[in-house]
């Protein structure tokens, strides 16, 4: 197998909102590509992200997945010219606006709902529904130097479609209060020191470190194993203590009966990497 | 509209258990007042407090309250006084103490409620029922050196007023339990790396620095989203992710009725400071 | 009393899996004594932590309890023995392998309802369900250079008893994440910045430290306060605010009535060391 660019292929770069690729390794990369519009969140954008991302869960050949975006943002929120049309609209005719137009059709928790790990590597301007979409992915790095905002509560909105459920989560319930009460700007560092990204990285190493780290989960964690243990932290969220571990005990149970199991063990004792079948 | 300080002009400061001042950027400042008693919660201070509160929560000037203490402690915990009668007729008439007199009526959580940005200017000693009511408010700055603990079991209490409910999503699970069952002394540069206070100021410095981060709140944000969005915080604790985000589509939907919104866009692409209406 | 180390009397001590301790100062010391397999989890290992922590709760004399391994481990996890044999009847005799064998008979969460505090002392390599437990207990210490790992997702598992539930908790959602979907190999001191440890110690003061803390709370701590809050902790997990505060009234209530109170407040008053009455 190749690397594959299969937009890239059929349509010249630019034209592509999303460009998707899948390498050797195990690895997709998703790439925002709407730089002009410091990839805003709208309906071209969104559509080639879901696009990408069921292209990756479909493929067994993908075990991780990057997210990134190209020129100056990751995604600066929703697109401005797309916000800036609703907003008229709802002046004239309340109620009739059509939203996923702005948002798309999913909500940005779809992503917890894939199997496979996905990291964000935020290469820059990261905010609003942007900021809520890097959230939702399960673990994040960052460049140096990038900005950060929820910036809802300057523009009279408010906490979109989960961050107010996520954030609490990641960062704690105080800096999670000040982060979307004041709206402020922040900076990568600050995420570091709050939780919220996993690493700070010079810009120009950014992408190779994200992609560095999920070769590795693509290399010796078994898909199988991944899959699982991402339901279960998202679901034991509710959960009483007695549940979340009987649950996992009938998992484990499970997990044991699979050749992933056997290939652990073996690999471990033979001191050698795992050799996982991939997500049936 | 000139600064008022309104229970100042009617009596002598010194007979005030709190301070109330609005001032002319729509930051109210509420300043527990009973520096011989090292501003211990107990009848007069709690009533002054929630007297402080309603009327900020109902002056349409008043954007974001700042919460203070004067002189060495911000609340040292239940004023030992009343704490220390209520102890003796606890032995003798068992069930019939009246608990309200140390605590006052009202619940500390009763300022989650309140529509409008809470931030606790720690100056001193935290303590108690103190740190549980400092926890309560949504954001948290504290001079430098100043003094925390839980201290309940050092005093055969309990956690007191749902500090075991706010605490652990403040600062996590293990300092929670490291706060609470061991009821050690700790001071505001733990607390800031802990993540219970988001800076440590010089504490001359100290008032002057939560309230200018209240007036950017008061000048930038919108006061219908910053209720909505506190509202949307506490609640999503026990929603599930994907009611959490239907619940924002909604809210999304109603900010987009309201003049904020067009107010927010348009400051923001003409480049100037918004100029949202008060709460109505 | 003496201190008794009622194992070690009747056999040599490198034949029990467990050590137990009390010392004088109300602290009873579990050892992981299986050095030579890494204090692997299994049988006999579990059954002598069930039956030191049962000896503990029991024992009026004991306040606090302390958990540690000797030699270069704290717990590496299941032992790889039994798990070996359990990987071999799988494939075999599936839904037949005894898992209890392995796990032991009871979930990591038991100690959670202990009514003392558990304070684990994490003097080496804490992997799989060996960190489990670690993260079950209260409040965590660890040796300089001591290695951690989740290690299950590159053995083909699952996140075992409940690590799903409280490591979240503990860290935050990202670096739980991260942890758990990556298996990587992290050390103590990035254990300490992510929350997961309250200190760092010098190895050969670990042990040390961690008593020195029991010790403080078995000295000034009333038992009865720390059952109940423990309870309320973990209890709260799942309560909304108002619930928990309510709660917490009424037990305030019902501390008030104990002679813990009144001896709290007295020797606070006097400016002496409380006395408190064991637990009944």
């Amino acid at each position: 197998m190749t690397d594959t660019q299969a937009d890239v292929t059929a349509n010249p770069a630019a034209a592509q909102p999303v460009l998707y690729e899948v390498r050797d390794s195990g690895v997709a990369v998703l790439t925002f590509n709407r730089p002009e519009r410091m990839n805003g969140w709208g309906g071209g954008l969104a559509a080639g992200f879901y696009a990408g991302m069921d292209a990756a869960e479909a493929d067994p050949d993908v075990r991780a997945i990057v997210v990134t975006g190209s020129g100056r943002a990751f995604c600066a929120g929703a697109d401005m010219g797309d916000l800036s049309s609703i907003s008229s609209a709802s002046v004239d005719s309340a109620g009739e606006a059509d939203l996923t137009k702005m948002v798309g059709e999913r909500h940005p928790l779809f992503v917890t709902t894939v199997s496979k790990p996905i990291i964000a590597a935020i290469n820059g301007a990261c905010a609003g529904i942007g900021l809520t979409q890097a959230l939702m992915c399960d673990i994040r790095f960052a460049a140096a130097g990038a900005k950060f905002t929820t910036s809802f509560v300057r523009r009279g909105l408010i906490a979109e479609y989960g961050i107010s459920w996520i954030l609490p989560k990641v960062v704690g319930w105080g800096a999670a209060m000040d982060l979307l009460m004041s709206g402020r700007v922040f900076y990568a560092e600050e995420a570091l020191e709050l939780g919220m990204v996993k690493e700070v990285v010079a810009p120009d190493e950014l992408l190779a470190r994200a992609v560095e780290y999920a070769e590795d989960i693509a290399a010796n964690c078994a898909p199988s194993s991944l899959a699982v243990i991402k339901r279960q932290v998202y679901g034991d969220a509710l959960r009483e203590a007695a549940d979340a571990s009987q649950r996992a005990e009938t998992l484990m149970h499970e997990s044991m009966q699979r050749p992933d199991f056997i290939e652990g063990i073996t690999a471990f004792f033979e001191k050698r990497p795992p050799n996982f079948p991939p997500l049936s």
